[in-house]
């Protein structure tokens, strides 16, 4: 290593502790932000611009020059231009070589372009060593100071020293740098801040066409038909009685729809006999988002439970528990216990109640920081058998709950049975179906197609 | 360093951002999976394997040679083949000269040979740098790419180069490496996957036999004894009653056990005059679940505060309470406010949600990410200072629920005192020897024990 | 490089897994427990000390001899001996060259000195290589093996080769090195072990100050003024009825105290026109300790709903709900149903409740193993937009919480409102500010102030 060229001097361990001059190209608002930020580090910084006469936006303390020999200055350049302005660096390629240039450009749609916009930068100047990085951090933030949000920021490029040389700097700025390996994944990088929840999106639409469903239905069932067929205003219903009934079904169905996906994934692997066969593509993104459609559930379960919670301070509840009180008492007569109804008002709560303490914990495994300390073994067991025992306690729950009016004609109303029924399909074919495949004369050919058995080798030749 | 060397290719900046050629030893499931990733990831893939015929389940786009052939042409060779077979490897120790072989074996037991694997591998081809990598991630989970579960990839080895190698695979498949160093944490890294839980095991087995204890114990004075002496059927108390017994008596109890090693270190450390002489065993692993045994003791007090605040929505209670009103009512007497009454109601219901909102904060703060923030300091101020204060809280909420009644002969039942005065003998004992401790007698001594002081010094020479 | 130099050595790859001997200057209580950690993990320890008779304390496996003989065998030296000693290395500047000098220094107050201890060191042995690390354990952490707290420990240092090394050596002995870049780094991780929550320090002493004062408040209004008028000993109130008014006054106040400097900000950028002048010192505090204010709101909010679903367990509620239950029986009559009232307490509970589960959802982001996952776009999302949706459901809550009587006379006592209408204030002031901002004619001239725009650019020349 020739380490008597001027711009490898950076690279060298800096014993005196002076940092080494960083150049910016680029005068925009996240070039002056980022050249604040380093001056203050203790970075000494050269700006690189067309026009050479200092504007009063730039940090007193740094120098602007033209592009030239600010480069000449420093061996790192930070280059805080838009990409379609990159080509004014081709005739500068000579004066770039060896250097280290940072990518900071983000762009404004997913996959704008057909390269990254750090690899089009090492096309275009191919003696130059293209680290991206800082594109995660928006202006604003790094001025304000206010850096509440994450301080990570994705570095990547196919040069060990620059991107030692670039995550010092992040660092000493005050963020975290993430190592992300070569510039391969500098498109990854770029696409990630214009994210907004992509993971979450079907989930929530499903839920909000849900809700819309069961809140009509509902409505229907419990305001429209009592106030035609008993005269009665319940429309107050709409606050928290509606409410915790859309709840525990949403938490329910999404719940067995976690688990949907491998049941089918297992009926598919059973009936081609080989598991080398792509899954459909529906199929794929739905397991993909199990974890979010297990954390709306728990959201709606969550709700559920604070809803039922809060039943007795309500004051229709309170009216209601009082009358009937009073007419007990006015008829003089006194009600003995009702054995049977206090077990199964006790056995639904307790069920209830075990299956939405197995919820919580199933959330808090998928917490980042949680998942991330448990092992491959751990895991399965907490997501596949306690997701597996949380599916079968809520569904027992809401089945007890309908404990001796279950499937009574009386509960009809115009035809339509109460709407918690409606919740209990998906959940029940789900634990039918898994029922049948732990049985031995299913399970165990499965498990040798999962360890890589085919059933008709010959078949995907 | 002599960077002629063809497998030195590999470790040199890759500018043309072509990735290099990995071989894989072994077409088991493994294997394949690994192979089908980095070929998505744009890794050229090669196989060496005995037969050279082609499976069809081998990647179409991959190449299978002889294990000679197939080590020739990539700097790095990924040894997917089980440890018994191993020496076959012996033979191409020429070839292997100077490669990287990445181990990513499993174990069927933890510590199953002397020597982890890894360094079995090293001692065996003495010229290659081996580095371990991969042994924490499932083939059906890189096949399915449902990677819920943690990506994390335990990487350690004696090269840094060559480690740096193999962590850019691994992120380019989509997982996060994490260096664990030198090749002496293969044992570790070999064992780990192969664990279920062991910290929670003691904790978990512990809080079951005292469940059980207690269940029966509740079992015979709420249920069979009301029912042989007041021929009152409250066998539904089961679901209910008894495990709103039970939960609250082990989170008091567990919590107490968190803090009682603290307390016995505390004497044995005074008894004998030093700190540099071990603890008994038991001790050393009692202290060592401590965060568990808090966290099993958290989740008994949430299901205690669920259980709690269901009561009036219960069908048992709404049936009493609605008998005390009609007989009060029918009796044409109404009972005035008893205020040392509502003072000891009042007072027991908020010590326990104080005491609950600080057991739920130290919950929170030993989440991993949480913890990870804080400094040593503020970790113990948080642990030991509101650790005690939310004992103190617990305990006073359980003497003042027995209010006036404690200690009364007449809550025993066939000389059974009530459950709770059970669970109050253990934190009773650590808050007393803990109040003991901190007078400045034996506060002192201690702090300087801990600080190194000695009593004897010629003790232990 | 200069690869034959004897110290040298430690840097080439290990391929013999036998550890480097480390040296330890300094035999105190520190010294030794790394000592005996270091042993265990495999490295040969030989200590350097004045008296070269070897105390009791010392390991017995590590050699004892003077600083001289110990520096010469060892690449590294961990220099375990306070700041106000480390002159007498000056002589040994000649042995030291090239070493690697491992700082483990503490101070006693926040920048103690104007230099961080690491950076002296450095000053005084100028060819050393100096590394700060394990500064962040304590001695009786990691002797006792009980590192249930964070297990990081920061590591920085000019020389990437000795800080490879430090590293190893940390996770040798169990512990996760960060690495923090370049030795000016050192004074921040020297004053990290100092610290005790600083960022909680306003957020906790406000809430004090406002506790006790709405305390005193209530304890007027509603237990001194109800004995003074109404003759009623209500003085139980102090158990859960008046933390029951605190809490959410609390949470709602200090919610709103979270976006207040965000609308005050952005006053002051709307008038200055430029966003490129600081904010008044108090405005950036305030900005930066938003989170722990609203994690400190989110804790009243879950006090609240606790104490609010106690409720109908207490026995002062229970007496008055069967006295009003037993008057009405007595005097033979029923109440209709009041619909008004019922969609009033309806409402405000649902309001709450769904405000209340904002409130969760924004703490559980702000997770840091969460807001790490997310990316700037979801972040501002989450807390821009979902929480002011939580401080609008949170206000409401409060204003149907008023019903009927808000504002009316009669709930006046001693010309003092209801505690809650004060609470209102903050909130419906920053709400009001927020909906005045969002107009466009201020919104546009916002958005590109923060986009960099200036109103007067010739103002700030």
């Amino acid at each position: 290593m020739n380490k008597n060229s001027s711009n490898m001097m950076a690279l060298a361990p800096n014993t005196s502790n002076k940092r080494e001059t960083v150049c910016i190209f680029g005068t925009g608002d996240f070039g002056r932000a980022l050249g604040y930020k380093m001056l203050q580090a203790g970075y000494p910084v050269v700006y690189g611009s067309r026009s050479r006469q200092t504007s009063s936006l730039i940090p007193k303390d740094a120098e602007v020059l033209s592009h030239t020999e600010a480069a000449q200055k420093a061996a790192i350049i930070i280059i805080a231009i838009q990409r379609q302005h990159y080509n004014f660096l081709t005739p500068l390629a000579e004066v770039l070589h060896g250097k280290v240039l940072v990518d900071i450009s983000n762009n404004l749609k997913l996959n704008q372009y057909p390269e990254s916009n750090a690899e089009y930068l090492a096309q275009l100047v191919p003696g130059a060593k293209v680290v991206k990085a800082f594109n995660t951090v928006s202006a604003w933030a790094l001025q304000s100071g206010t850096l509440d949000a994450s301080r990570q920021v994705f570095v990547c490029g196919d040069d060990m020293e620059a991107k030692q040389m670039v995550m010092d700097i992040v660092r000493a700025v005050g963020l975290t740098p993430l190592d992300q390996g070569s510039l391969l994944a500098a498109q990854e990088i770029e696409n990630y801040p214009l994210q907004l929840f992509p993971m979450w999106k079907f989930p929530i639409l499903l839920s909000l066409g849900l809700v819309t469903f069961f809140f009509f239905y509902c409505l229907t069932r419990d305001v429209i038909y009592t106030y035609i067929y008993e005269k009665k205003n319940f429309s107050f219903f709409i606050a928290i009685s509606i409410p915790n009934r859309i709840c525990p079904i949403l938490a329910l169905t999404l719940l067995s729809l976690v688990y949907l996906p491998g049941v089918l994934a297992a009926i598919i692997q059973l009936y081609r006999g080989t598991k080398y066969r792509r899954f459909p593509d529906w199929l794929d993104k739905w397991m993909l988002c199990r974890k979010q459609l297990g954390l709306v559930a728990l959201a709606f379960a969550f709700l559920h439970a604070v809803y039922t919670l809060i039943i007795p301070i309500r004051s229709f509840v309170r009216w209601r528990i009082s009358s009937q009180t009073i007419s007990q008492a006015l008829n003089n007569k006194t009600e003995p216990l009702d054995i049977t109804n206090a077990w199964i008002s006790d056995s639904y709560l307790a069920l209830g109640i075990l299956g939405f303490f197995l919820f919580v914990l199933l959330g808090i495994t998928s917490l980042p920081s949680v998942s991330n300390s448990v092992n491959w073994r751990e895991f399965r067991f907490v997501q596949s058998k306690l997701g597996y025992l949380t599916l079968i306690l809520c569904t027992a729950h809401t089945l007890v709950y309908g404990g001796k009016w279950f499937l009574s004609p009386s509960s009809y109303r115009w035809y339509l049975p109460s709407a918690y029924m409606l919740s209990l399909i998906v959940p029940c074919i789900v634990l039918v179906v898994k029922f049948v495949l732990i049985f031995p004369c299913l399970d165990k050919p499965l498990t040798r197609i999962r360890q890589g058995w085919e059933r008709n080798p010959q078949y995907s030749e």
